[in-house]
């Protein structure tokens, strides 16, 4: 691949002025100077978006008041975007990736990737249609432990792997904020924008990607419980999803956004035949490894061990830590890596292995979909749909 | 109550050569100086008992070659034993028990209290009638900064519990060790006498005693699935169940002997209203607690902060740490004043009301064969009887 | 301060191809996008300075064979420079430091300001004479708990210091690295480049900085023993000081680049009369306060507790971790925040408070001069200059 | 050796009502049942030290007024006692321990041996003449994890040591306690009782030992400088100590009774060739091992990989930790193979060579004295008499 000779000519919907996540997709998107933001819309009033991308130094015509006339226009310039960010409500990514899809411009989408089933199965076609990159931030894959952990599993070290335990169990959302006009607390807990569970769209396909990302294992079965810890609250905010993975593998994922005193809390443990590994994203440098014999390891980011994916996502010594941004930028390089190999006739998936897709994103939707079934049925096993074919969409209940 | 002028004369049945569980209940009773070791059998061979015995410094008349004879030549002594312990395989318990409450003698007896409900359940009878001691050692209860735990949650600092994780994951039998002839894994994981789940009553019942102890609460219903970690293994060694409380309290217990590169697991989070706090047998000196609003605190045993049941189990100042063997002194100090009590005509449940009896051992019982018929159930809910009566004993499968 | 409509213009002396000092000061200068790098020389071969100049996207004319010719042709242009960073070996920084300034423009240079004092005294009087902004990157100051604990210290909410425990106890050249050609090693093991003392300069001075950073003490007096860990290592690479500040406080700091199995190693320690609190960069999210009474406090960054100052430096939520790209981007914000004020006529020094100067890398290169002289007296107490004014140079040995 | 049919029997001197030292040494005596309480004296005031002596159950005629009554009563009795703990204050110990020593009774001391070298001097040579055994209870030894240090420095595996960084920073005597009628305090800083430096003699000795114990090498020279952290304080209670060993070897002691918020705060780093190792009393049942190469290792107690001595000390299987009072009791258990030698006839240094002896405590009251020394000659540096003979006492000051 040919590094070109200046960044990625990008754009962002949404992430406007207080958005902490949209701030974080800049951060990331600049981590390794690799894209260039010279577009956007930020705000569904017109004028609050244009004074937001004036503050970000965009050029006065390309500051816009729409997505609409953002992708179109976009298209039509010769030095249009190259790709665009999506961090908006998750009801609103459907329509808005469609369009820059359908404006031939590669698409890097928040988590989850819809909130219905059937939009993320037409978004999965409309990718296939067009060829198009179409990444999604499952963020926490960028971390270079995970992706040491993941390779030190594939290596067979540890020999197969028996039991997976995941838990994103945070708190931020531990008392009634929404009934004190939260903003993001709000949309996420009330029924109608939430989708079919709000706190398993949110963390809940963090844990369970993050999860099979690692351990390249898919959950096949899954019996679930959704329960809401904040009294008051009118969406479920924890859940406990017990996990069956191919090959007689089990395990377990928490997630919840009501545990009062959390922080993050997102977490991963692995046992395999020879050992077992633990990873939280709030000491994101060191991977603990504890093999059958012999005592408990701890594996630093930029140490000699760092296995070659991990070696190539890190960028500084052992010891000087690296941070959420780092991880978010790794998923961006992984992007442009995707982005620049299309323009240069490759294979996108070749370049850029590790990059989230939209299959992944709409394997989560899925995740989410089965779940929720099998708490609608007291908790009995379902199986999650292998793929996207032939899905039936969840009903309302 | 007065103190007596003397130990309590002590027995025990079990534990003998090469028996870490009796090097501990020994150390255990001798930690305050409450119980003074005069007769005890150790082992099915009468000769290798007595030998024992004698490496005991027991005295000869009273190196017994059988429990039968134990209790009634003791029973017979004006200075026999005033408690027994026993330290048998599971299956064993009921009959030894049964027959020093025969004989009017109280009883410290390991846990899980016995491998089939029915005689869990006619060993509760017998205390009734008979209104001896009788103690079952959860060990873990005894650990200040667990009953520290119990008592900030009561005192509702934290407000009203709604979420309770609790796993004891360890990894002793991380490989077939029952194939190597390893003694203990082999009675372990033989179906027949390990009962209907022997990580469920072997780990399993301390998570779940735990859990209640700590919070008050008792589970009330379970959706649970046994699976069995290592290959060729004839018996079930991890478990995962959820776990419904009154009051809409909800819970994950995770329990396994079989996950490699684990040491002991045993750790309890609980989640209330304004805080949340944590708590790991391997770092016993100190409870994290997590409020609602400011910094995580770490409280460290022997700290002025101590409540008062905490304070009096602690011995020594904070930072000089204490250990697994003061713990399960705590148990033998409360089955002592227990005792005591009894003797002085006080109520034995007023003077130790932290010491784990035979209900609590019972109840284990009763949560195993609950456990047992929900994985049946394909993990279908199922109530935990709420007491002792009425309850029907699990069919073998 | 009114926020101007582009990113400060910006250039390099050092940090070319294989530097990863240099590629941190690009991250941390783009980190929130604050500076846009637009001229550079990166090497001391002309071909290769331009080579990797034109790697970075750096237009053609500016990419430039010598730092003379850089300093006088950015200079000249209309849109030159508003600020250059050195970091080039550390006995080069005077001369270069001096050319900027002589020509008009900011300097953020790497520390140690210089290896010889009378260099650092020249920088000082250069600076004063010139108004201009002259950074030193003592990054470890800008991590967000770093600002936290000096404030909190500053609040007297913890009483008057009373010790101040600081170690920088690194591995990084814990085995004969020199004599295998490694490039950093060999001009830092190397008596004529490395200056009086190569481990004190080095780390000593980041820990000297550190301790009186967030105590806002100054040393007073040092008795202090240099030594040499590695056999056959021409410099000392170990260095144990113990410091007097005024008002009968006492410290001891402790620097080596040669503990085998240590990362970085730096971490503060300050005990005050109501609390002591620490900090360790490896963890930097977290600041432990352990007040005399009650229990200890891990106060995250990113919480509610935050004071303002470290309010400002943090940009992300706690529990997600920032590292040592933020902390260093944190004192470019600052060089920002000065340079910004001086172009618009205010004090720079008032603006950012926070920024390290030239007075403070000249304290730096003053405190290695008076270790140095301390151990040179077999471990007799020296006083460290209070100011620049009239202070001997140290002589050569 | 053969084990005796019985356990020693044992009385004590000092550690009466309400004090924890007391409390400790007779949990650690019966920890593993190798020493029985028979006869003591607790108190200066004969009635209350025979009340005390009547709660510990101790037969009515073996309840002492006076140390001097109980060394020649215990002394004529057939069944009189075969060892004394010494645990008065410091500065009773010479005369205390020369009574017994002259009555033929082994002693075990509790540290620093004496307040005055001569009387440490004194007490060597009367051990020597009487071939008894003369333990000196540094409990910190005891621990299983400090052992196997020792015995994997020894081992050679990681290289010559470099460098010996060790500190003991309490907290306990962080405020003026003295001023509040605090017991404990009271006498040690009081300056005619507490010696001439009560921080060191208390806990300087115990971290000097610590060292010299896991490396094998002996404190040669210091360069010392003693202060006051509490204001108002007459002793010192803080001492920075800068240490050279044989070989070049350099290192660094910190002792201070007065880290406002530190609860114990001992803990040990040793560097060698091929790598670094740490403990800490607070987390005792872990060893730190930083290879120079390769991950973090954490040996836990318990585990496969100890080496024998440490193996020998371990009494429970890993993950189920062991604490203070085991660690105290290995040093009884030491003392019990010393004097079961004894009386066998074998060389007691053989049976226990891991015993604190007499020699011991007179090396740390030696310490002591050059600390003092050093520090009066404003911190110059003073070597440490190789050995007890030829010593010229420290004169007052």
């Amino acid at each position: 691949m040919t590094v070109p000779e200046r960044p990625l000519r990008w754009g962002m919907v949404g992430g406007g002025a207080g958005s902490t996540i949209g701030d974080s997709h800049r951060r990331a998107a600049r981590y390794d100077d690799r894209f260039e933001l010279v577009a956007g819309v930020f705000a569904t009033d017109a004028t609050r978006s244009r004074a937001f991308a004036g503050d970000l130094l965009i050029a006065g015509d390309r500051r816009y008041g729409t997505w609409e006339e953002m992708a179109e226009r976009e298209a039509k310039r010769d030095d249009g975007i190259e790709a665009v960010t999506i961090c908006t409500p998750n009801d609103s990514h459907h329509a808005i990736a469609s369009a820059f899809l359908d404006h031939g411009i590669d698409v890097i989408c928040d988590k989850p990737l819809t909130t219905r089933t059937d939009d993320a199965l037409d978004l999965v076609r409309r990718q296939r249609d067009t060829g198009l990159v179409f990444a999604v931030t499952y963020n926490y894959t960028g971390y270079v432990m995970v992706r040491h952990a993941r390779d030190l599993l594939a290596s067979g070290e540890l020999g197969a792997v028996r039991l997976v335990q995941v838990e994103f169990a945070s708190g931020w959302a531990a008392t009634l904020l929404e009934a004190e006009g939260h903003r993001q607390a709000s949309w996420r807990t009330d029924p109608t924008s939430a989708g079919a569970s709000s706190v398993v769209a949110d963390l809940g396909t963090h844990a369970q990607h993050l999860a099979e990302f690692v351990t390249g294992l898919r959950v096949q079965t899954v019996a679930a419980e959704l329960s809401t810890l904040v009294r008051g609250r009118e969406v479920d905010d924890n859940a406990h999803v017990m996990l069956r993975f191919p090959g007689d593998v089990r395990g377990l994922l928490w997630v919840t956004m009501a545990a009062p005193g959390q922080l993050h809390g997102l977490r991963l443990r692995v046992f395999a035949e020879h050992g077992g590994l633990e990873w939280a994203q709030e000491w994101p440098n060191e991977l603990i490894v504890r093999p059958l014999e012999g005592p408990h390891r701890s594996i630093a980011r930029g140490s000699p061990e760092m296995l070659p994916a991990a070696a190539r996502a890190s960028r500084m010594w052992a010891g000087h830590p690296e941070g959420f941004f780092g991880a978010f930028g790794t998923i961006y390089d992984d992007a442009w890596s995707a982005i620049v190999a299309r323009h240069q006739g490759s294979d996108p998936g070749v370049a850029a292995p590790d990059l989230p897709t939209v299959d992944d994103g709409a394997r989560g939707v899925l995740f989410v979909d089965t779940v929720v079934r099998s708490h609608r049925r007291d908790g009995g096993w379902v199986d999650v749909p292998a793929d996207v074919d032939g899905v039936t969409p969840l009903e309302d209940p």
